[in-house]
């Protein structure tokens, strides 16, 4: 299985890349295909022994920067996120991955590898945590103005899914609303709702927000501005509230005192606290974004994944796991039958 | 100064609302008129010592329900919000306070004390915690579908409710998107952001989901169904870390094993933790949105703060305090000579 890796993606591209791509080589069992400037990739592959790993290097002229328009898309044909996606549709490779400009991976996904006969917008799905279960929220940050239809092509679409990689059955669908009862919700979620219920979905209502961590849905559907703010609010509070945490608790004098006063203690209860590790390890890991690596963007001919722009080189290595994966259970098959059976049924 | 409260709004109304009336009549200088079936609220204001305290009661038949639909406040003229409305309409009182039915309140604001001239649809605001300052989100779900015109009023009102009631000198503004470049946005704020650009508003530009609690903004504007979703899942992803943590430490043999070794560190460390006290109280009460009390309704023809459903009696308390203070800085008065000053600049 050969999978392209966008070197030039990503906030600290190439750099990152290259050392989730060598992690991904060695540990993973797939062949890497790195896209971008020969020059730029192989100093950094020159820090790493390579030898004997199925690394290989695709040239791709140019560049696509994170900050850039969607239309330079159109206009760089040679970027390396183009060059990328043209080796999956020529099938030349298995799976594309990028941690770069998201919105640029997305029209070029459509662009060159094409839509799934019969979806209207390709949507991007993450696995938001909750307990006792996490949720797959789509879209993303795809479609900022999708329609009641195409709503219910991302709630199908993460419903295979959820059932063929995630391995649920009859996942339980709900939409993300300002309230629980069915007539609650903007004109688009209002519009969509009647059309979830006839869908043959199991669809089980709105979702608040505060319901997204309570496990009562294994698909939340939204359209691809709200969940774009909800993912992004989740981080920027996580992130705000360990801040806090810890410039309260080191700041002040009295703070300083108590924390030295507490020396002895924490000493005592070192052996206590080495039995915590693995759960306090698991808890870190549920937050680590890294974890879960990378975002597939669902509805195009092609395995496509987006990671993080801030992604580390873990979080490369397993936005590659999470393509193996896609292709390995034949991801797009599954949703073009999916969407037949469905339409059949 | 005479604040109505409506004895029959919230989860936990009357008892609860009895309380905060009693605690907030004890200490914050203003007469209570508790409006609801005398029925209901004499036992419980009989549990409480009341003699010489500044509390009155105004009957009222009827009760809309937590749950019930939004039409109930044309039906039921004799529903408790809809008498205490009247009662600051008809100049008896000064403000309104309520734990009830949000969507019952806001329609009863707006049919019984109508909407300040000019103002084309009122909001909500509320206080988003941030650092290093916080920021008044809104709207929070008053409309689901504002026009790009309704935004921008929202942004002035919020504005000069930041000027005047939080002290803020040239409120920054900002609007919720999902990319921080001026093309991004759903087409509601696509379109709006020009008109922020060009309303004579300190305008900042779009602020990302990450953004919200880094203190970009002093005012964030946002649809009532975003406002909403993100107010909620705030709520909802700070409880599930909490639940999470507990669950993780506590569940399991070796964490419960690795507790009990700890307990002689635990009290080795009594001293320090003492010092640590004020500090993780002024965190708890960071987060602990019974401090504030309640979320100001702006544009309408009197002051009305609804407080959250789950209110306790100092969360009901704190929303008579902004009620209180609201009243002191002329709210009502402010906004509508800060829009003419603004309409005419």
């Amino acid at each position: 299985m050969k999978i392209v890796l966008d070197a030039m993606g990503g906030d600290h591209a190439p750099g990152v890349v290259i050392d989730g791509a060598v992690q991904a080589a060695r540990e993973l069992g797939v062949e890497i295909v790195l896209v971008g400037p020969e020059s730029k990739i192989q100093p950094e592959l020159a820090r790493h022994d390579t030898a004997g790993l199925p690394i290989s290097l695709v040239h791709a002229d140019q560049v696509i920067e994170m900050d850039e328009h969607v239309d330079a898309v159109k206009r760089k044909r040679d970027a390396s996120i183009r060059v990328g996606m043209r080796l999956v549709h020529d099938g030349k490779a298995d799976a594309f991955v990028s941690a770069g400009n998201s919105g640029a991976v997305m029209a070029s996904a459509i662009f060159d590898l094409r839509r799934i006969r019969g979806i209207k917008r390709p949507a991007l799905a993450v696995v938001y945590p909750g307990s006792p279960t996490p949720a797959l929220l789509i879209d993303n940050g795809a479609n900022t103005d999708p329609t009641p239809e195409n709503l219910v092509q991302f709630a199908q679409m993460g419903t295979i899914y959820a059932e063929k990689l995630l391995a649920i059955k009859n996942p339980r669908v709900a939409i993300v609303s300002n309230g629980e009862e069915a007539d609650k919700g903007n004109q688009l979620v209002r519009e969509t709702f009647p059309l979830l219920q006839s869908s043959g979905l199991n669809f089980v209502g709105n979702a608040e927000g505060k319901d997204v961590t309570k496990g009562i849905a294994d698909v939340i559907v939204t359209d691809g501005f709200t969940g774009n703010v909800m993912i992004k609010l989740s981080e920027g509070l996580v992130s705000f509230l360990a801040r806090l945490l810890r410039a309260e608790l080191t700041g002040g004098l009295l703070n300083k005192l108590a924390l030295v006063m507490m020396i002895p203690a924490l000493i005592l209860a070192l052996p206590g606290a080495l039995l915590l590790i693995p759960t306090l390890l698991r808890l870190a890991k549920r937050f680590d974004y890294a974890e879960y690596g990378g975002a597939p963007l669902l509805g195009v001919n092609g395995v496509v994944i987006i990671a993080h722009g801030r992604s580390n080189a873990k979080a490369i290595k397993n936005a590659v796991r999470v393509a193996r994966d896609s292709v390995t259970a034949g991801l797009v098959d599954v949703i073009k039958q999916g969407l037949s059976t469905r339409a059949s049924s």
